[in-house]
């Protein structure tokens, strides 16, 4: 925390915001669909009229993360583009152009009394983001919210600061002129971690927190949270090669769900192989993946190739997000079941596999938020799945499990209309 | 905590229970339906062979209860007798009658790319019940949680520990004649309120808690839990007589409302009546509430009659679960909508009205899991709504709102099946 300094927060002061957010949820619940895509447009309008103003404050954010040694793949990802800000723009159009979860019937009908009982979509209210880094989840995070009729307290990384609280002044003046109550996004202060705690207390003022980041920021908003939260995004995710694979298709799928995107939680970060095909696949897949520049850390069968490192538990717990990939044998699927039972975060984990037996035992015994059979762990994706827009991949159990879209972000209510019945 | 004595259980304790549920878990989850209705029709003639035994276990704790000097209608909730034994074993028979959740595909197609995806209800795992006072919870719990797949943990009431205990026995008995884990239900220690601690702390054990009881229970439970909770219940249910109401159904609904059942959360707690239709419904209803034998907590409006006490805030927001209702009358619909959004628990709120435009208002306005028009709040309840079983009422906006029936009681995953795709 920077104590004293004049913008340092209180409780009190975040409770504040959440009281205008939920003032503005109660508009926004009602707003209807035409009303909200057309603020949608009009912020993404607004993010392309602004940008020279948002271009120089993110360069105040780089030049500050220069000059403090930021490492430069950590720069370039706070670092806004033209590029990035028509991406964003296009994220908002995109999301106005998705249907609206609020309203949906999700089941209804009429019961044997006469009594006419319809469960639908409601937005949760006032919903609190946490995350790191990139300056774009801002605005994709304010166009989910707004479209599924929920308030938004965003709480950005201070490294992103000032970029934040121009994109956030840039919404809340295209939400206001499209008729929206401003406070339908708020930019929460990031000058202290006792926002972040003051968001975690704010039960009853903010409905659900979503944490997006490193798996230590998840970890300490779930563990310390009053307020229900969404736990996101943590994948140790495994690509398990059966006996039953085509081994073409498995060096494929190993490769792509390890090296296609290192940094995101969907990569793979740990490879199990049947024993029965291991003198055949090691050779090929320890080759490919070096070649790639991927460093191994095996059990022994692994060791027995050059540059294979030693693996411990350890390496098998670890998520890398990183040209890194733990690796064993295997000697049956049982023992493959067990070590996904004991070491997956419960993302994605894939089977490759031709033996239907196989594969129906994979589904049904990992608990994963996706089981994949003859995919890449990289799927996992509110985007690949088709769902236009996703606010992160939920690795809970409770109310939404792997990609959230618009639905996810809302709860429900009964409407139970009668005649004057009594019991 | 009971210290010293042989029983006391310590964290550690209760994640042993946990890791057994586990594994009961993993195999129960891939149960078919047909094995887990066999367990649940043992379990019903278990209870009913076993009548003698659990009939003397009871008369233990009723007894112990008696010489306590518990109120004699608590005793009643603790009793239970030759009916309720079959009531319980017909509650199971139920549940078996009921369809399997666990399976069911949620959403499903295939992608541009070919790849099949499947979003499937599967359990959660293990289950945590922390509950008070009436012993049929511990059958009705155990074979909800049995038939969604998931392995519970009973954290009963002291006060019934040697039913309860009894009760679990003859259950677990029933579950391992049918081929099933014996520990897909378990008992949690009653003995100490640390036993509820630990449950709490038991993230990663315990994949979801339900506490159901009263507010305190409740309450502590949702803001100390690090385990994710559903909370249930507590219901400070409201209704409206609005001046489109047809006076005659108000007076019906308004009574039954109150005085169907007095102690369940889904009973009227608050009035409040549209100034327009006060002078001519305020005689009917003072009488006919206190003919029932209500005591009114009114306003200056309601206190002008006999025998109406004056209410205060503290009344307003009371959930009373008694002969007792805080009474109000309202300017006009926006006075309404602005009362329930400061005092209502979220539960079930109701207006009466013929007036299309207000019930439209109420309905969008309202935020509580049932919103119900010219209908009483009794409605709110699984049975009611056809779902065959109930486990509570979730007043929360996570994962399920409103009566939880067995789909409420899963979780989902993807299920992605591709031909060697990758990104």
């Amino acid at each position: 925390m920077t104590s004293g300094t004049a913008s340092a927060t209180t409780d009190q002061d975040v409770i504040d915001l959440a009281v205008r957010a939920r003032e503005a949820a109660r508009v926004l619940a009602i707003a209807t669909r035409a009303q909200k895509d057309a603020a949608l447009e009009a912020m993404a309008d607004a993010l392309l009229a602004e940008a020279p103003t948002l271009l120089a404050a993110n360069a105040e954010d780089v030049a500050r993360a220069e000059e403090g040694g930021t490492p430069p793949n950590v720069v370039d990802r706070l670092r806004l583009t033209d590029d990035r800000l028509a991406g964003m723009a296009q994220g908002l159009r995109d999301v106005a152009g998705l249907p609206d979860p609020v309203g949906e019937v999700v089941r209804g009908g009429t019961l044997a009394n006469g009594l006419e009982l319809r469960q639908v979509r409601v937005p949760f209210g006032v919903v609190g983001m946490i995350y790191e880094a990139r300056p774009n989840v801002t605005a994709d995070a304010a166009g989910i919210c707004l479209k599924s009729g929920n308030a938004v307290l965003l709480r950005g990384s201070s490294s992103a600061a000032t970029s934040n609280a121009a994109i956030v002044e840039v919404l809340r003046a295209a939400a206001a002129s499209s008729g929206l109550p401003v406070d339908v996004v708020q930019l929460v202060p990031s000058d202290s971690r006792d926002t972040v705690k003051a968001l975690m207390r704010a039960r009853g003022h903010v409905d659900v927190l979503i944490p997006r980041g490193g798996a230590g920021l998840i970890r300490s908003v779930v563990e310390e949270s009053t307020v229900p939260v969404i736990e996101t995004g943590v994948g140790n995710c495994h690509v398990y090669v059966d006996r039953g694979a085509d081994l073409d298709r498995a060096l494929a799928i190993v490769l792509n769900s390890k090296t296609h995107r290192t940094s995101v939680c969907n990569s793979a970060e740990s490879l199990l192989v049947h024993a029965d095909v291991a003198e055949e696949f090691l050779p090929r897949v320890v080759a490919a993946l070096q070649e790639a520049g991927v460093t191994i850390h095996g059990d022994a069968a692994f060791t027995a190739y050059d540059g294979v490192v030693a693996a411990t538990d350890e390496d098998f717990a670890t998520e890398y997000l990183s040209l890194d990939i733990s690796a064993a044998v295997v000697p049956d699927l049982d023992a493959a079941l067990a070590h996904v039972r004991r070491f997956s975060s419960g993302h994605s984990d894939a089977i490759v596999t031709d033996d239907q037996r196989a594969a129906r035992r994979f589904v049904a015994e990992v608990d994963s938020a996706a089981v994949l059979v003859n995919a890449s762990t990289r799927f996992t994706d509110g985007g690949e799945f088709g769902f236009g827009a996703e606010i992160g991949i939920s690795t809970q159990k409770l109310h939404a499990r792997g990609p959230m879209g618009l639905p996810e972000m809302t709860s429900t209510k009964y409407v139970v209309t009668g005649d004057g019945h009594v019991r």
